[in-house]
């Protein structure tokens, strides 16, 4: 798996409460790792989300698209690597793509990609405001601007 | 189990995400199938819950506390009778008393109560409003008020 | 939303714990809802998921892949109708397209497909059997083999 | 709260998916975070899950009861302080006795507890392994054996 691009990485413990009865994690947990990837890497960023689920510099987004390919298996009390980066911007939406990879061997587990949307207080879609954009820009070395 | 006092049921089929590598139901989703009884026990009574959580008579509750005693397993696409009654109601409080069993042999998978508290719109606890009492003491046979 | 096609539908209720706190169901719970969708539309055909996760016709099925669009929002206690249907069959795979939809006023909310592949005791990939092929073409109306 | 026989603590960010409609974390998802502390606290001891869901010092257990009291409200992004202590073994079960704590201002969220029992490779419980009790012996001050 080319990890070249990627500059944020969190990584989460698989729980008991995640593996079904074939022991391998179920398929809708991933969207958990990968939304838990997209928040810390806004974190790292500078910016927090709030209770009302919306950031601390007034992003307010909601995903419109996923996307995953489960690659290999995974299992209860596996480290995993949740790998994130913003693959493109446009008006008013942007997108994540992720990687998931087992610590202990380098596995990949999934690929993923989300489409999320910048709304406004009516639940509209909105343009993304220029500091976004730029702070983008600036981290990530082959975003596109479509 | 004795049954006797509980004039509400309903059913859930238990599903591929909620069933752990030992092949049993985990433990924290029959929390899950608890609140699901509480809101149909409620929705018997003529009540919907909205969107923000709160029911449309204006009653708004938080939980206090769960209790569970799990007495057996249950297994993936097992059709659960969760049984739901009302077993007493104090000032701002009342307690939610509930078994829920296997449908195919009437196994007794687990026994539980939770207390909720009515709060108001500053999330202070509030008592409970005379309708919602008489309507409980009405429809509960052995209600106690405490 | 085009419904022609699709000759099974199941519904499902929205729960207090898939609610987020921007009042509407978390991205992640409607893979929940197609996942329903996919065993119903199986237990529809005379096949039971048994405790270890297999069919009772020995059908064992992994997820390869998922896609989601998000239409539309869906809140707390929404009746939700998911449509689903499988729309080709390829040697050891094929898909699910789904439509998530609210009963109250047909807002179609998302959109989805799946990819499953047939895997034997190795949990390597193995061609589908015959009588599943057949079961498929006799009832869906426009499949693919591919 | 008195967090002087707590010598185990592992701390849990609450995600965007445990938050419901009322902006506070869903009463289910405190299991979750128990449930990850009593997993660390083994860890801690030198054992790790398995992928089977068995210790690999052999124990295999099951929760016979958990009890919760909710103390206060948890809020999306918090980062809340799991502590955890045995305070009794028994034959075959022992007691997790848990603290939930806010981090940033130390409030109390929950109190709980959780009976645990050893059972064998047929499902019957069995008594509790020896070097289990003197190593909980060895790291618990105030541990009762009953």
């Amino acid at each position: 798996m080319d990890l070249t691009d990627y500059r944020h990485k969190v990584s989460v413990r698989v729980r008991t409460f995640e593996v079904d009865s074939q022991g391998i994690v179920h398929n809708i947990n991933y969207l958990k790792y990968l939304e838990i990837g997209r928040v810390e890497y806004r974190r790292n960023m500078g910016y927090k989300i709030l209770p009302n689920g919306i950031f601390n510099d007034g992003l307010k987004v909601v995903v419109v698209r996923n996307e995953i390919d489960y690659l290999s298996y995974s299992y209860l009390d596996d480290l995993l690597d949740i790998y994130t980066k913003i693959s493109w911007i446009k008006n008013s939406s942007f997108c994540f793509e992720q990687i998931v990879q087992r610590n202990s061997d380098m596995t990949a587990i999934c690929t993923a990609s989300g489409i999320l949307v910048n709304i406004n207080s009516q639940n509209n879609s909105e343009k993304l405001p220029l500091n976004f954009i730029n702070q983008i820009k600036d981290f990530e070395k082959n975003l596109r601007l479509i």
